[in-house]
């Protein structure tokens, strides 16, 4: 097989065999083909598209590119989740120890930041010492003690993600549906999970922004989970605006370390347990979605899930001190205010620009392997239908130079829309999917 | 600017501004943008396309990402001709001696191969010694006292094209319009021409296939041309068949030295006087392009285009007496014949597969910086409209292992097709054009 002649087909728009893609995955995998001929390979799918036969092989190439964690020696039902990246969204940090501390063995396998959006891992590297290159050994091992892990997909697991997903990232084909359903299976399959919950974001911060295209990511993810034998539920969720408040690595730690202490921050803490519920669900801890949002919402209030964080953040390797006290991280060298600059209630929010802003502050990366500044980001104070004065601040930008912290305030601004009229916030929680049908949230 | 955004802003069919387009290929060629993410922006190109402008400032970021070559000094109107490639076409190593022999200054710079199709330099360079990296003083040198050169892009001159093309070559971004304008158009203008013939492929072994984009692809190089004050006329010619026999480089360099020998391959003859009479009648040499036809066909015969040829090939360092005596070439170690298997007629040639099969053989390169194998390619005996007999040889393959000769033999005998009627041969030119208008060939 000739690469340029396999870029050519897709470009075609020509169906691939699984020999095909083998040659390619593998091959990229190995070194053999350069970052330069997948990159090109990437951009015509995501302009051509995979059918259902090429994305399962994908997917299949993907996990046996690396090792399959047997998880299968540990009681209970282990469930993941994944969520399709969004801006703010911090889910992961609280969702992981709080169905762990409810009996659910939760083996998680996150990613990086991935074009405008923050990745879990560099959100817990923020935390001095944590670990996130976890082997499969010690993996099993803190699955079985501590109820929990949170790894970054190691070269052992699924290489040919890890070195798609940081090409993806800096090649602008992140948005492609196929390409995000063989990255998040693969992982999930190859972490050992039993059963995942999925949660699909839809809105301007979103990957796929319109809500046909997130169902149809869903549907994707859905049935090669279940393909897989593995039980998948999926929710479509809102990203027209930031999950929580915090934007960059360490300020969303801090603002979980809070609402794990019993802040609530209402959107970041009604999603983090409907998503909860179903995992407690899933993992046979609760006979229904409601029901295990109440065990959850127990979980969460009592200072167990607070507890369980401690006891993550500390085997793997971190200073737990940072979380029981958030205001030992150092602060960001500058930090400037955004106003509003006219009054009214915030008709809108460019949440895609929210992330660019907060890159371009220093808190994701231009290309494949450049340093994230943990300390950068925004926090934002306004949300959509919340009133707003000429003066009054609707932001604050943080990061380690003046012209980056400038550029993402100029970014921040340009991203609010002020208007006249007070609009409604937007829907947290649109549906639920899974194999067997469709709920409806209202 | 952020170098994924501006890839994402192509991939969502965004117009680039000069300043965006200068800040890519720029970074490009210093080596701050990597080659995946230009490969990735060249292929969001391919589907998204560009605008004129964004056509026009392509051009003139790579012309001016090196030096411009002033032949002012040099007496005589300068004229260059450019084919858009296809399997077979050495044109330019008889046309460019035949014109000079006729008094027009040749500056020529030209590409290696491409996709399916070869590249004169890499067909130049199988002849022993001959240098292709001119530089800039000997390229002013070789136009002022031998009339012509023949030279590829070297660092000097366009280094933005020179790195884009070996990318493009191996990442299935060869088949684009704007990029294959910027290309040829840039390379010309740094060369210092002052008049330009444009030859435009179209067919099966073109790499625009259609006669509409080919006429667009003529179109917009005519428009750069005359933008920059240059006199330009284009030809749209067949490429449903290899021009000529041989394909391949060194075998190619054997069929040229023939021709000018005395031989006469009747359609590459054909090709090459009409595309002469055209330079001939730009360069002030002839009235008409069909009087420069005759000025040229009487240097062919006269051998006086056979002599300029040696003065040139001594003149870049080449062995003149590979040309003098073909047979001094050795042969390619394994050979093999591939016949028909029916009787017939030949009714259609997949001419872009007899290119990936001479690729196959060896003749042309998998990745950027592979070398090529000059002793492989293809002698094709029959055309199409030819007859030909159940255990007629339709061509002979040339490789150095049985391997790459066995699946190139198979390629070409499935890029024939053989009909019980005998076909019409495609036309050889279609249509001239140039800014004032299109005259069509009958």
């Amino acid at each position: 097989m000739i690469p340029v002649e396999l870029i050519g087909k897709k470009r075609r728009g020509g169906e691939l065999s699984p020999d095909e893609i083998y040659y390619l995955v593998d091959g990229y995998v190995r070194g053999d083909i350069p970052d330069y001929q997948m990159a090109a390979w990437l951009m015509a799918v995501c302009f051509t598209g995979m059918t259902d036969a090429e994305t399962l092989a994908l997917t299949r190439c993907m996990v046996q590119s690396g090792r399959v964690v047997d998880l299968s020696d540990i009681p209970g039902v282990k469930v993941d989740k994944h969520s399709t990246g969004g801006v703010g969204d911090k889910v992961s940090i609280l969702l992981a120890p709080l169905v762990a501390s409810c009996g659910v063995p939760v083996p998680m396998i996150s990613g990086r930041g991935l074009g405008h959006t923050g990745g879990t891992l560099d959100k817990l590297e923020s935390i001095p010492g944590f670990r996130t290159d976890i082997d499969i050994e010690e993996y099993r091992e803190l699955v079985r003690t501590v109820g929990v892990v949170m790894a970054g997909q190691t070269g052992e697991l699924v290489p040919a993600d890890k070195k798609m997903y940081a090409l993806r990232d800096v090649t602008a084909t992140v948005e492609c549906i196929p390409l995000m359903a063989g990255s998040i299976m693969s992982k999930k399959i190859a972490g050992g999970v039993d059963a995942l919950v999925l949660d699909v974001k839809t809105g301007s911060g979103a990957f796929i922004r319109d809500r046909e295209g997130a169902v149809e990511l869903a549907r994707t993810l859905i049935g090669i989970g279940e393909g897989y034998g593995k039980r998948t539920i999926a929710f479509i969720t809102d990203m027209n605006q930031p999950l929580g408040r915090a934007v960059g690595n360490r300020l969303e730690i801090i603002e979980c370390a809070e609402c794990l202490r019993g802040r609530n921050i209402e959107d970041l803490c009604a999603l983090t347990l409907r998503l909860a519920g179903a995992m407690l669900f899933l993992g046979g801890k609760s006979d229904s979605v409601d029901a295990g949002i109440r065990t959850a919402k127990d979980a969460l209030r009592s200072g167990k899930a607070y507890q369980k964080c401690i006891e993550l953040v500390r085997a793997q390797g971190g200073d737990p001190s940072y979380i029981e006290d958030p205001t030992r991280f150092a602060p960001a060298r500058v930090r400037t205010e955004v106003c509003a600059g006219e009054s009214g209630y915030v008709a809108a929010i460019d949440n895609r620009g929210i992330g660019i802003a907060a890159l371009a502050a220093g808190a994701g990366r231009m290309k494949v392997g450049d340093a994230v500044d943990p300390a950068a980001g925004i926090v934002v104070y306004k949300k959509i239908g919340d009133a707003v004065g000429n003066r009054e601040p609707v932001a604050t930008v943080y990061g380690s130079s003046e012209t980056r912290v400038d550029d993402a305030a100029r970014r921040v601004r340009a991203a609010y829309t002020i208007g006249v009229d007070r609009q409604e916030p937007p829907r947290l929680v649109y549906c639920m999917m899974d194999a067997h049908g469709y709920t409806e949230y209202s």
